[in-house]
């Protein structure tokens, strides 16, 4: 009952309809049950199929041109479902509503809003987002495409000057898109006016041919997400109507005018990406949801195996293996939900807090998937192997969660140069302030048992606070920093973590109705100890004496077994909700779905 | 030039062979370019031809038949060179010829070897490996198929009781084998007389039809080395003649008789299960050799690619995320080396050292190699997902290294089993014996410099000294330590590190013509402060301060800049030696591979 109440929270929203999409899989498993033996042109037709059928059944409905936050929620509650049989289905409708969609809403004028969005909604078109070039990846300034104004025929004119200013990894773009916004440079009477985003019409039609001026070439096989239709684009002075420049931030008269309603090109670049924020929360449950599909497969698999007499579950190694994911996804989700329901905050404002926190999460959500699901395949043994049993297969069609919508690497040195200023500002200052004002008091001996949530956070504080002094000198500047940028990415991972576990023992604390308290309270001790006992930053740190670190150690692997002893472990698994058809035969009855009778 | 010879070092035996090999591939690219984009039935059939074509050119005369360690070596060196193009091929030609023809050249008498061995070598027939059951892989005693003499018909009866005992994985066997040597409890009169190999034909043809009696199915798709048509057998009363049985360790006389040479059925287990050491050894190899491919690939992508207007192979992160697994191919590749050879002595008795050597280096490079190709991938950014650029796909391709012939958690146990009872007979006797004689003597204050190899054994040492008494409490029983499972396989972690370690500073300091000394010698302490670095075990055990912690850091640092700006780094990719056609497009000039013009 209460697990129940648990597997909602969870979801967050919208739990009934995610429920509904699941019954809609079962119902057609033709159509809907979990492929990984396909090649890249079998998944990619699969991949349409599916996506037809959802827009048949009219799940898209009012998702794409309605603002109301709850109708967006609705569609990433689906995208979410999706997720869990396609991760490519989920992408590339992902691109099309979220990204292109995205972009014409956060970046398009009311008008343009209104022409193309209906379009879109009703998959009259098909679009793509087109950032990416050869040469400019996670440096998206490097991009090189332009669009120039051409006032005599009041239109801009979309050019690839090189080869490395192709466009390269566009979702959609192979096969399938008909449009694409394209973010270039704006060149107005000879100026340059900064990246600017156009909607550019690429094909006639959905799976049609290019058109005029546009050549695209297919990005080709990849190792997962083969489903997407990754491609390349060269616009080889292709003319688009001025209409067609997204124009919120800034216009270009017909006359070729330029005006902007932003106050410096940072700004401009800033608001002109922000779209790509709400792709970056998505992934934080990308990555929590497939942490609760890989555990889902390998812990009832583990259950019911013996190896040399004992269950494989009852064994130390095996629960420190999987354990500390179980507990990760359970606090992520628990840190990640409110932030997404603050992203559709009508009028949010991106703060400081939230940027580190979502860019954060998301490097240290996608890392911590990897892990676990390599973890899960080997703890499945040879089954582990066997693409019917998913595991191995959903590293390689997750793996790119690592790379794109922000290289993680780049989003952790976000949180680092967040942390290292504000620490920089307070030692000029005498003062630190926001999520470093613990900086001010005296450091006390630690007291607490390490089975508590606040010995895991003050943990997590003396490792910001040991590290900060050898990342910045005294005299408070930051220059250096960057320099080491091994120490000043751990620096940025220790602020994140201590942000991932303050809001934890938050939430723990102030939400009245939070069901399965303890559970998730001996979660977020079993993470912390997880990390506490691994991470080497706890001792170079000074936060961890040697002594201290084999009371960390006693304390985790008792935790872990009460997890399991107690039955939260159980409780765990079924609040994830992971319906059965998407786990794997090894997590059913293996025996009776290998038996020869069944051949 | 003397990279060359590091070179020739490195690949320790048939140096010119394995060039002639990799001419042969580059000559005829429709046949042996690496193909990452093919479907399981492609592959396989793809694998098939690649065989059938190295047969033809004669790569396995003498082979197989010949006892001496020149020609057995031969074929191993043409199976590394193979898995650098195909890990599914090398796979099976050692199931072939390395397993099934290691069955019967370890455990068969002279006259079943003769009579065998040729036909496996013109590849009359194809053989298998029939050990693990779908309910007994590590655990190898759970097996259940029994081998039932009847003295009436003068045969076996093969027979699986249960659907757990079907044979579960064996490569080969689902479409091409022919034979298998079946592994299976042997009953003579009634008594069972514990796990014998017998060949046993389950195919009347290559690729044919299942004998009466045996029942074959697919394992069906998997998430690598698709190419290995792993099959599930289940044997119905399936009779063989009595000389079937591999007779040299235990035997069977007409009129049912059982004798043995050996002792006990321990040692018989123990000697059957011998030739998958040999296995073992071959894996250390494929895990080193992809690792050079994997940052053949990275390194010099990184090289030649800006980011944010810094090359990036210049960016501190970068460097500390490649170089330490440069180096710990190279160590690991210097200390295998000289393993292989003793593997093949003749005579050779499987000492202590060696079998803990073998069973961790195959842990600790398989995991090393699961974590490079991780990492390599990352490092390519989106690039890293292309099937073309190879690094995302070997990872599936090789993952299975860390699962079979002997799992990973499994091998770290035997090298943890082997330290504690050696310290737990120290602590009686009052005098530690063979590696842990360095506990008799009073530890010192720590000298020299990180950046030395003597630093490094030394804080291997340390730990294994912190870490032991954690573990065995003084009264010396080794009881308690197998409940606490998690130390239990650190312990035998750092055991097998400090092995590991010692034996390349014994290989640096005794080897007089070692090539590129400096290059190695700096490797090492870059793999090993790599190590320190990142591992909690260090301070826990109280091998590492804090301070010396940090100091440990800025030596590290300093270190992996040196290996870059000495020109190291480059002369380490030089000798990994893989071709250019093994790399990938992103290894080279990938501005003109992706040009407009090539479309
Ligand atoms: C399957 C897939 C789908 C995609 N879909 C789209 C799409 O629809 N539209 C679109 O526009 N783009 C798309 N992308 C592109 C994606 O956004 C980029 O791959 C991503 O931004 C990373 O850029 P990159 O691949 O050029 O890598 P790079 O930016 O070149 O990074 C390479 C390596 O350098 C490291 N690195 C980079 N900068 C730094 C730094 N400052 N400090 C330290 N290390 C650094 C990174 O960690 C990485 O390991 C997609 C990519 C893939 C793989
Ligand atoms: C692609 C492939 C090819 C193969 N080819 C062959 C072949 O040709 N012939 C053949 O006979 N076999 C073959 N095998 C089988 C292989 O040898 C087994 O998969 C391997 O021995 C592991 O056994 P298992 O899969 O049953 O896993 P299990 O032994 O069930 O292990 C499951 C998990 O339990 C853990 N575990 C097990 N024991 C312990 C312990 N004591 N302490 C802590 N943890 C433990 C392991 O770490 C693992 O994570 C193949 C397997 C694969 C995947």
């Amino acid at each position: 009952m209460e697990v129940l109440r648990l597997s909602e929270y969870l979801a967050g929203h919208h739990y009934e309809h995610r429920n509904e999409v699941f019954a809609l899989f079962e119902r057609e498993p033709e159509l809907f049950r979990p492929r990984h033996d396909l090649g890249m042109r079998e998944s990619r037709e699969l991949l349409m199929r599916r996506w037809e059928r959802l827009h048949e059944l009219g799940y898209f409905k009012n998702t794409i041109t309605s603002s109301k936050p709850e109708n967006r929620l609705r569609r990433m509650a689906l995208s979410e479902t999706c997720e869990y049989l396609d991760h490519s289905l989920a992408v590339k409708m992902g691109v099309n509503y979220g990204l292109f969609g995205g972009a014409v809403y956060g970046l398009g004028t009311e008008e343009q809003k209104d022409y193309w969005l209906p379009k879109v909604e009703r998959r009259e078109i098909i679009g793509c987002y087109g950032l990416s070039e050869l040469g400019a990846g996670s440096n998206v300034r490097g991009i090189r495409t332009t669009a120039t104004y051409d006032p005599s025929s009041r239109s801009f004119v979309l050019h690839t000057p090189t080869d490395g200013a192709q466009k390269y990894w566009i979702g959609g773009a192979a096969e399938s898109a008909t449009h694409c916004s394209v973010f270039a440079y704006l060149i107005v009477d000879g100026k340059r006016r900064g990246i600017h985003g156009f909607v550019v019409q690429i094909r006639d039609s959905i799976e049609g041919s290019p058109v005029h001026g546009v050549t695209i070439a297919d990005c080709g096989d990849k190792w997962g997400l083969n489903g997407v239709d990754n491609g390349r684009i060269w616009f080889d002075r292709v003319k688009i109507p001025r209409t067609n420049m997204l124009m919120k931030l800034g216009q270009v008269s017909e006359n070729g005018e330029y005006t902007s309603i932003v106050k410096s090109e940072n700004e401009l670049f800033g608001r002109t990406l922000a779209p790509l924020t709400a792709g970056r929360v998505s992934i934080i449950f990308s990555a929590l949801n497939e942490m609760k599909v890989g555990t889902s497969i390998a812990i009832p698999y583990a259950k019911s195996r013996q190896v040399f007499g004992k269950e494989l579950m009852s064994v130390q190694t095996h629960r420190h293996r999987l354990l500390p994911y179980v507990c990760s996804a359970l606090v992520i989700n628990v840190v990640a939900n409110p932030l997404k329901l603050q992203l559709l905050e009508p009028g949010q404002v991106v703060t400081k807090n939230f940027h580190v926190l979502s860019a954060g999460l998301k490097a240290l959500s996608t890392w911590e998937m990897e892990r676990c699901l390599q973890e899960c395949r080997e703890a499945c043994g040879g089954q582990g192997m066997l693409s019917e049993n998913r595991v191995g297969p959903l590293l390689s069609e997750f793996n790119v969660t690592t790379t794109f919508e922000g290289d993680n690497h780049v989003m952790i040195q976000q949180a680092s140069k967040v942390v290292v200023n504000m620490y920089a500002q307070g030692l000029k200052q005498g003062v630190f302030g926001g999520d470093l004002d613990f900086l001010n008091r005296e450091e006390l001996p630690l007291r607490g048992e390490p089975n508590e949530m606040s010995f895991i956070v003050e943990l997590m504080r003396r490792r910001v606070r040991g590290l900060l002094p050898a990342l910045v000198p005294t005299s408070g500047t930051s220059e250096a920093a960057e320099k080491e940028l091994v120490l000043f990415e751990e620096v940025g991972t220790a602020f994140c973590d201590l942000l991932i576990f303050e809001s934890f023992e938050k939430e723990l604390n102030s939400s009245t109705e939070l069901p399965c308290k303890d559970l998730l309270s001996k979660a977020g001790v079993i993470y912390g100890l997880s990390r506490i006992d691994r991470e080497s930053t706890f001792s170079r740190s000074g936060a961890l004496s040697s002594d201290a670190s084999w009371s960390v150690r006693r304390t985790y692997m008792k935790e872990l077994d009460r997890f399991v002893e107690s039955g939260m472990m159980d409780s765990a698994i079924e609040a994830f909700g992971v319906p059965d058809f998407l786990k794997a035969p090894i997590s059913g009855d293996w025996l009776s779905h290998n038996a020869k009778a069944k051949l």
